[in-house]
């Protein structure tokens, strides 16, 4: 019987004084979901110690959700070292970065006349097509900019786009941030965006484009992975960025040899679910099977709205941080070695 | 285009001395369910005014889940005015009342075992199956004090249930708060449930058992409503709370010939979808065709798990709360009466 | 390794010439919940066996979405022998049955032009306010016929209806259908219907209503599950039907002082996901740890819509069926003898 | 009134002797996801007419879920002109080519165990770790083969590597069936997958890999959109494959100067849902706003699992096909010319 019933859990009691540092800590008395928030706080907590790397794979559209601001905070204080994101997140967030902006809409309208306007709907959220088609003249430009005899992986690209915004930008976002942080950002399907429809664009006019080496791509991120002491792992939603993360440790354990082997740490935030069979809803768990994730790591499952979570989350992470994170090893990299990671 | 575009999204900025209630109204500025929970927030509020009445259906283990002091705070505080709930959770709520315990369990066990041992499982969380025995016996001796040769609505059952457990409890609860508070509770489906299951063995036993008038009951909840100047609801889940709650709102329309129809202010919380085409995930859009909502209501469908949301929500809704609250007419109730509401 | 590798996936091959019974029996082969649709008919199958028992729990708005005469075909052939039912089905089965219908909509519409013109919305289906009223009629006429001084169960209720309808109705039907075969109906939460609304509103008018005994009707179900060799139990949702059919054999296991526990054969259809902690979507493994389920039942969780489902599975069950089923016992009831079934 | 009451639901009748494309012809008039399955048969039929180009994404885990036959019969008899994968599937369909096996498995299992046995697991699918390195291994070679010399679009490269399992493999699959067919894959995130990490692998060992021309390639699949006098779209899952069909009659609308927009029929399969407002769930009515669905398309949303309902719909499709289908002019591409559609 001892074998299961350690503790009872503790109802969660409304105290109107609470800092969501409080409320989170004591909602680990709970059950189901809110027991998990509280487990994920705790856990990136502790992936803030010395020597761990963090990455963070970023779905569905984050940014104009509002979550822009969240992620740069993210990477200007370095609870995460690494992003992996979409396409359309990095594009969405160029966007606000040179000063346009997302609006409040309503999921309840008509498409048809939408369209008309020149309004593209993103749940409840719009966007301006005029303003978007300005966005792609930006990246037009910019690609002139670049070498075109030589090849870029995604990661490369995008931190000379992040150099380019810092210099014309007009507020401050993910690329400028994590350009100035010099944390790395990934993005395994660019084409598969408008940043890569606006480069199919100067293909058509200008006959040539920018050549992305994303097999270099893949093994740059597998090489922070490789040198790494302990990894820890962040995901909002699925898609390309939680997978290209997860394989990046699958081929880091190739470069070292298996000597360790799984993410140490792991939060994933999803709406998905197991029993379809797809990567984005697969537990860590089944991760396990694959030797993506440590048999003794920190893991949790975190069925949740990133919308809702993350303002909460990051909130809360930032007060009464402690020591420990003081003392933090921040990783730094230098891309020109063969591991990158310093 | 003024039509559609009224305002730009305010990406969610991280303070790290953030109140939640601060938090949340900020949120309001982003996108998806973030924005939906800052809503809800705000809607809660408006139904605290003078002469509303808050209907609240409970629905799901949210007792298991660590919520019950919430509800027992929402109701002490008359955040809400009526709870409508399913059997089990009022079952919990009396295990705990009489000083038993949920433990913090896991989803990953072998059930057998579990069962071998003696313990239920709910998700990730544990009960005595012996504990359970001695509340089903505790009910089993309530019911010997009934005069079982009347008939009581559900309402009035819970009630002296819950004058007994003040008399005989350990801890404050949501059966010992609503009969201290005068809050009416509900609970259309009595007999499905392990307070159902112990009437039976006591009717097995002793050959007799309470009768209960569903009829009445129905037209008990409804004449609150018919009475009420306006009327707001919160539902966490759907299955009966919710429909009880939305078609006491139908009959209500005839009992007063139909002046004004429709509850004025409706949040729910749930992680059902509309397309599946089943009451607890139908939208309140959808209510309104049957004029179970207003056309002009405040409301919102907030797709979250309530272990995640209520902690927050309630945190939120008792801090700084107004003037307006402080002067709300407090409905209450004379069950003699035709419509009940005085 | 054998322990784990039985044998390997049957990738789906397409033949134009195949039965649906064919395509389901190929689908073993496959994986996720294509798999699991295979394994429900062939655990119905087995369902079918000499004096099993079988259970079929009814939520969700399987009426209007045009489950009805797979239901009463399931009834009439005797492929379920008790059917537990939210009061909304049964209130829709009387509406076809008195020859009118629902209609073919759409879910993006204006709610509010819908109430003013009197069509009430599910989803994508619509139905006439008008029509709703005149079956509200219908009801309060027959609650006329009723002997008001005794109670009811709402198996009894359920059987008397379907009787009156046999007499009035013009097609056949849910209840009509289990009125000629003696299938029992239970509806454990019947006020929280129309079919409640009705009588509410005949309360109201002539001050008297039909009297219900619910702890009965909870022993009358347990009955049959106390005497059965063995049980099956088809959830399509969840909601009270499931609950009320899984504590049936919590019940019957103290009636019948504990030789076997736990029905044998277990399908559920459903939507909802076990990490919100609910009875509907919890699977049967977490039943297993209350004894609702057998440790040895053939079980399957499958994640569908119901509307998708049925009319396949049921269409394949009824080919080829063999041998075994012809030489079923059909459970049949006498509900004056303690434990109903003979 | 007659805005809305078109017609009346007909509920679904079993028929013992029902081929399934007849089930499904009659489903079209029930309700919820069941019409909509019958829809996505009868929009899908539509596609089939002359000079109409058929674009198919696939996402999620569907090789190693039995899907692989039924792909390939859809390349194979043409019902499909276009296919976009995630990287994943192709290297299960290589895998299944070279002889080797999926096997059916369970998702109730130690995973750490899994890993020491050397066993992968997908949800209830499992796979051998040492025949996954002989896959590598494979690829390896493979890409020794190739000329580094050059840059690849993921088309030519999957067109070759189909080329080379034409000579070499085991049984007929994906890959080999679009080779002979000349049906183009494109595979827009290649790197992030276990072709990518083989090429990983191949470039850590050789200090050279493949380099893929991503801007190209999202041009060559916009160059079909750009020319083909209509388009159809099926999406099982969402994903990049998803968005990458989505972005190309965006890309193909400049090209062509914006006569016609948006792409004529779409079907998608999904288990996600819109209101977390990512790509993968918007609807087919959001994506009209953007212009990648034609006004006036015939589009359907079908909530449901692939795994159920490709077996069933392709079943259904190649039955009773019709004079039209055979008169269908098959599109063909010639890659070295501007816009690649004949």
């Amino acid at each position: 019987m001892k074998k299961y019933m350690h503790s009872p859990t503790r109802p969660f009691e409304v105290r109107s004084n609470s800092k969501v540092d409080d409320i989170l800590k004591r909602m680990e008395g709970i059950s189901f979901q809110g027991r998990n928030l509280s487990y994920a706080l705790s856990i990136w907590r502790q992936m803030l110690k010395k020597d761990n790397v963090i990455f963070f794979g970023l779905a569905g559209a984050m940014v104009p959700a509002g979550m822009r601001k969240i992620i740069s905070f993210l990477i200007k204080n370095r609870y995460i070292d690494c992003l992996v994101s979409t396409g359309a997140n990095l594009y969405h967030d160029l966007h606000e970065t040179l000063g346009k902006y997302h609006w409040i809409g309503s999921a309840l309208v008509d498409d048809c006349d939408l369209q008309k306007k020149g309004i593209d709907r993103i749940y409840d959220t719009f966007a301006l097509e005029k303003e978007f088609r300005q966005d792609d003249s930006f990246i037009m430009r910019f690609v002139k900019t670049l070498d075109l005899g030589k090849t870029y992986t995604t990661r490369e690209f995008l931190h000379i786009l992040g150099k380019k915004l810092c210099a014309v930008g007009k507020t401050e976002g993910i690329l400028t941030s994590a350009y100035k942080a010099k944390v790395p950002i990934f993005c395994p399907a660019l084409g598969d965006s408008s940043i890569g429809i606006s480069m199919v664009w100067y293909l058509a006019n200008q006959g040539k484009s920018p050549i992305f080496d994303i097999v270099r791509d893949a093994a740059e991120i597998s090489g922070i992975a490789a040198k790494a002491k302990s990894t820890g792992v962040i995901y909002v939603g699925g898609g390309t960025p939680k997978n290209y993360i997860q394989q990046a440790e699958v081929i880091a354990a190739e470069f070292r040899k298996r000597r360790n082997i799984g993410h140490s740490y792991a939060i994933q935030i999803t709406a998905d679910v197991p029993h379809w069979g797809g990567l984005s809803g697969c537990t860590f768990n089944e991760a396990q099977s694959w030797g993506k994730i440590s048999f003794k790591a920190l893991k949790v499952n975190l069925y949740a709205d990133a919308t809702i979570v993350l303002p909460i989350l990051v909130t809360a992470l930032c007060q009464n941080l402690g020591e420990s994170f003081k003392r933090r090893n921040l990783p730094s990299f230098d891309w020109k070695s063969k591991f990158a990671l310093i």
